[in-house]
């Protein structure tokens, strides 16, 4: 199982901090914004004498609460279709365990989220990339190459939408195209959609969950953390209509006894929270956006394009070799004593060669760390000697 | 995957607690004693901005503090061996991941703790039981026995100690014939020794680790659930003096990002707990171990060992099938408006036809409840149509 590509460079960049460099992270997915007070309080107030197991698929409560949650995204469920699990990594897990046997094989269109193939591996389940690319703005490939990719080992499709690390947010017409092609196929369709709140377009966000006649199909990959600043619960959930499917995720749910106790306090809490706090979140993400990609592109040879969901952005850098870039930025570069620290390319492709030139940037930091980062990247790319003119 | 067969029952319980009928919770190792009172007030006093990620192997200062921890207990570490894990149940997904491949066998002492088997299963990894018996105290099977069922598929070994379901507690002699089986034929030792703090003799626990020359077989699946009563924190460690084996797990440990942040603060908290809670603990188990043995084998044809260690016994009953028993006492009986719920204890043993006499019972309520239920299982055994006299 290979290291993580956006862990692997840690080691370079505790090196500068130690060298007394500050390191602007726009490498990870934790963001800077507020946990609402509600979540927070709720956890200050517990009034329990006992921290014990919930229920293996979340506390009813909560369940019943999601349900109104989805409604107001309007996704109907009832709460025996939503599953609380650790966090949306566990929904994934799950979902593979379920979903799929060693030997069989999922299409990923790429660049995509890294996590995701490490437990695939694992368990002997082949990822069979299709390439989107960023001439295409990152768009779903289309259908005659998913065609060409299915073999009777295919069982599944597996999508982020809006996505990581492209932030390209999936059209209601790309989700009918997929929907076919599950259906002709008899496939499941895994859609993760844990920025579905982060959505920068007026089309908004159309669920799989949403597709007609894939009542069977579809299970969704879900998550607080993103949501609401608060990635440390690990607090996600598995959705889907599929009985079977449900009830096969409940023994692997049973199996690890329960979700995290004080995350669901924290998550129920959170399903409080004022329209204002949404709506507030959005708007800062938007502008970081709007900053980020006006600054990228005026530095000479980078290209990104605006990222329509999510809070990540694939950039285009003029280099040959975006790892060593990353690298070398921590180990031997700095401006006015600080560094940047991304995540190469190449470590969200499956396909070897793809996303050399490339970089996930995410826009987690205020407007202001952006700017100085924004600097750092200029400056940095005027001096790197691996650059292509 | 077959359902847990300690949650099987849970229909006919809702429906006996529709009937209102109060049910002694027999069958489940969630304890009624208070968590410390320190970890709930760490909870309390939060003062954090927002609930973030935490490091993928767990707070530094958690690992740390675990060091002093094990000290204590005789086991030197450095907090590199230790890596926090979501509970004792990602700990021992994690240990199954790292250590087998599909097709690679293990070997568990039956009755065993059935959650293991669902993971393994998902995983293709075979569990091959060697048969522990009531007859002979649940002690570990000899050397002959493990030796004919070795392969050259076999990859591991794995032991609960003390023993959750039998309340067996391994002598440093049977550990010393585990290591020379182990070492002979290059296995992974596998050591659950969640219980660790309930053992009822003056022999104490040794553990695997300490087993010399075991320093890259021995796997150490450890949790904070029972020790400090706060099961549904869901923090455990996955412990190895084996680098790559760690290393391995820590790969597995950034795909799902981190173990849970809330629960993390309220595990650093119990580790402060006065010596005067563990005492308590120690002898409120005692006494209940004492109170219901006693009153089992008090029942004419019931039988109970005297566990030495965990919460558990495996008790003999005089019926055909206990698990048609467990089932019939919650939908068919009542005594006084109460019943009591049990796991039977053919779902603990892997080869079909073990265990049908046997129940599991977990001593994890209080003496007056334990007095009451033993009254219930005397008066159910006596009107209790499949009974063998």
């Amino acid at each position: 199982m290979p290291a993580s590509p956006i862990r692997k460079l840690v080691p370079y960049a505790n090196s500068a901090k130690q060298r007394g460099i500050k390191i602007y992270h726009l490498n990870i997915g934790q963001p800077d914004i507020h946990t609402p007070k509600v979540a927070i309080n709720a956890i200050k107030n517990i009034d329990r004498k006992v921290l014990e197991y919930s229920d293996s698929a979340g506390i009813p409560a909560l369940r019943e609460k999601l349900t109104h949650y989805y409604r107001a995204q309007n996704i109907e469920l009832s709460k025996e279709e939503i599953m609380v699990t650790t966090g949306g990594s566990e929904a994934f897990i799950f979902a593979f365990f379920c979903c799929f046997n060693p030997g069989d094989e999922i299409i990923i269109p790429e660049p995509f989220y890294a996590n995701y193939s490490s437990f695939a591996n694992a368990m002997g389940i082949n990822i069979k990339p299709i390439s989107s690319t960023f001439e295409r703005g990152f768009a779903l490939p289309t259908i005659e190459k998913f065609e060409k990719l299915i073999t009777p080992q295919t069982k599944g499709i597996f999508i982020c939408n809006p996505n990581n690390p492209t932030g390209y947010l999936y059209s209601k017409e790309e989700l009918h195209q997929l929907r076919d092609i599950v259906l002709q196929n008899n496939l499941f369709l895994l859609s993760d959609e844990v920025y579905r709140e982060f959505c920068y377009d007026e089309r908004g966000h159309f669920s799989a969950l949403n597709l007609k006649g894939l009542e069977e199909n579809v299970v969704l990959i879900d998550s607080f953390s993103k949501r609401y600043s608060e990635c440390g619960i690990r607090i996600g959930t598995l959705v889907s209509r599929n009985k079977e499917l449900i009830s096969s995720a409940l023994k692997f749910a049973q199996a690890r006894l329960s979700p995290p106790l004080l995350g669901q306090i924290a998550a129920i809490a959170s399903l409080d929270v004022a329209p204002k706090y949404t709506a507030d979140v959005y708007k800062e993400y938007l502008q970081r956006r709007d900053v980020l990609v006006e600054g990228l592109n005026k530095i000479p040879g980078v290209k990104s394009l605006i990222p329509k969901g999510a809070f990540y952005t694939m950039a285009k850098l003029p280099v040959k070799d975006s790892e060593h870039f990353c690298q070398w930025i921590l180990s031997d570069f700095e401006y006015q004593g600080q560094t940047v620290m991304m995540a190469p390319g190449s470590g969200f492709y499956s396909s070897r060669y793809l996303g050399k030139d490339e970089v996930r940037i995410a826009y987690v930091l205020n407007v202001e760390e952006l700017k100085k980062a924004l600097i750092v990247i200029e400056k940095a790319l005027e001096v790197y000697p691996g650059k292509i003119n």
